[in-house]
């Protein structure tokens, strides 16, 4: 019987949407409308694959993936809060995100701004109380791991780099950075943060982070393939906008077959790293085939 | 012979601003300009008032000081990100910051707003990499303490207020949370990492902290006057800048004269708390004296 992989991604879904609900109540005391801002965006949908990769990876290595909650469910925190600042008029001016209006439309750029500077902040203060009795040095080695993905070295400096491309006719040198390092870096994260949770050989950590480098660059290429040909009802927001825009993007650069071809290569190769590993890989192999083969 | 607290903050402002420079150096691998944009604005000067309160408090507590430098340094970016995006022009849209322009007045609002996201990022990132063998479980607190401290519940709260705050008839409870929470947190913030760098006990944390509120409120109260009678020149920026925002300022709700008394009872309180603990503490009395009585 073929695994239910939809099943399982609405139920860990799920799961991550009521301890983000919980992590960050509606009456959490601050001044209005803070707490209001963030939970708009960290609360707007959206296919949490960020959390549920780590989930997953804890899961596969045999630990209980429930305990992983709070730590995966910062990656999402520093997943959104990188969307709010995107999404500003000085960034990429975006009015829709997820079929709803971006949150400085509806808060103004001010307050869009703090709340994604308060889920960044967030994110670490989750971290940094969720450490249980003998798992700090683990706990130190996820802040770690987390703060070096979404910094200037990972994510923002994917996002600097995107920003200084546009426009331009930039090298595929260029293009791999931005999409390693925009994309990339947090998606590898969230693996290894789930492996590093569950304490991980470093011959396991090793597969794994091959693992989720390629899914992330594939994913990253099914995105930009989804923004030719996709459907813009199911996408939940315009297509064309990267070409409008004249962003750098692997149809671009490589055309649209070559890029659906590396997108097959690249699982192929994901699914290798996960033979390497001595667990049944069933999830985060049907996680990688689920994610490239979607729609939306 | 008085303490010659001068040639003190002198020499620690400047161990702070090298190793400020070694953790961030002008060659750190990332895309142009990010990098540069963040040295601009944490290598700008500044009395480096925070991580001098927070080495101070090592020292008097018998613990090597130099030890404490990152983690120090770490506050000291947490603060440089909230100045960088408070300048922004969705938020108080300064061109002016210490006698040099603004972030984004150099390298535009992208970058501005990425660099202060990069120095957020970063500051827990440092946190993460320096914790000595053993060490783990206070550099855990140490986390938390910072991020509760610059959170939604901390210094962005009080910048919400801020800006909510802007041309109304605020309370004396709204002007209180301002002052508390905007740049109170942080610099009580400052004295607690310090106390649980060097492992303070709990009677001992406590009347640190006690010290760091009454000299955080009688700081920001002495910032308020500043805006009022101090020098453009010395101050390195424009003054009357309150009073033409409509900002909330001690001196406009309670007037000079009780403003000026207010931070003279607070300076005497501070001494106080400092006075319950078994250390010399004539480190932390002659820096909140300086700051009390500073022009500038």
């Amino acid at each position: 019987m073929p695994f239910a992989i939809e099943q399982y991604l609405k139920t860990r879904a799920q799961a991550v949407e009521d301890v983000l609900n919980r992590l960050l109540p509606a009456n959490l005391q601050s001044p209005p409308p803070i707490a209001e801002a963030m939970r708009y965006s960290l609360l707007a949908g959206g296919k949490r694959i960020r959390p549920i990769l780590c989930l997953a990876t804890v899961e596969t290595l045999g630990t209980d993936w429930q305990s992983a909650l709070p730590a995966a469910c910062s990656i999402e925190m520093i997943h959104t809060y990188s969307l709010i600042h995107d999404d500003l008029p000085a960034m990429d001016n975006d009015d829709y995100r997820r079929g709803k209006l971006t949150n400085h439309k509806v808060f103004g750029d001010a307050i869009a701004i703090l709340a994604g500077d308060g889920l960044l902040t967030y994110a670490f203060q989750i971290l940094s109380e969720h450490a249980a009795d003998g798992m700090e040095r683990s706990m130190l080695a996820i802040i770690r791991e987390l703060s070096r993905a979404s910094g200037v070295q990972g994510m923002i400096g994917g996002q600097v780099a995107d920003i200084r491309a546009e426009g331009r006719k930039g090298s595929k040198e260029t293009l791999e950075y931005i999409h390693k390092h925009k994309t990339g870096d947090l998606l590898t994260a969230s693996v290894r943060i789930g492996a590093i949770f569950a304490g991980a050989a470093p011959h396991e950590l090793s597969a794994l982070t091959s693992y989720a480098d390629k899914l992330g660059l594939a994913f990253q290429i099914q995105d930009d393939i989804l923004d030719v040909v996709g459907d813009q009802a199911k996408l939940g927001k315009q297509t064309g906008v990267d070409a409008t825009l004249e962003k750098m993007t692997y149809p671009a650069v490589y055309g649209l077959q070559e890029s659906i071809r590396k997108v097959r290569v690249l699982t192929e190769e994901s699914f290798a790293s996960l033979a390497q590993l001595p667990y049944d890989t069933t999830i985060l192999r049907a996680i990688a085939d689920f994610l490239v083969h979607r729609e939306s």
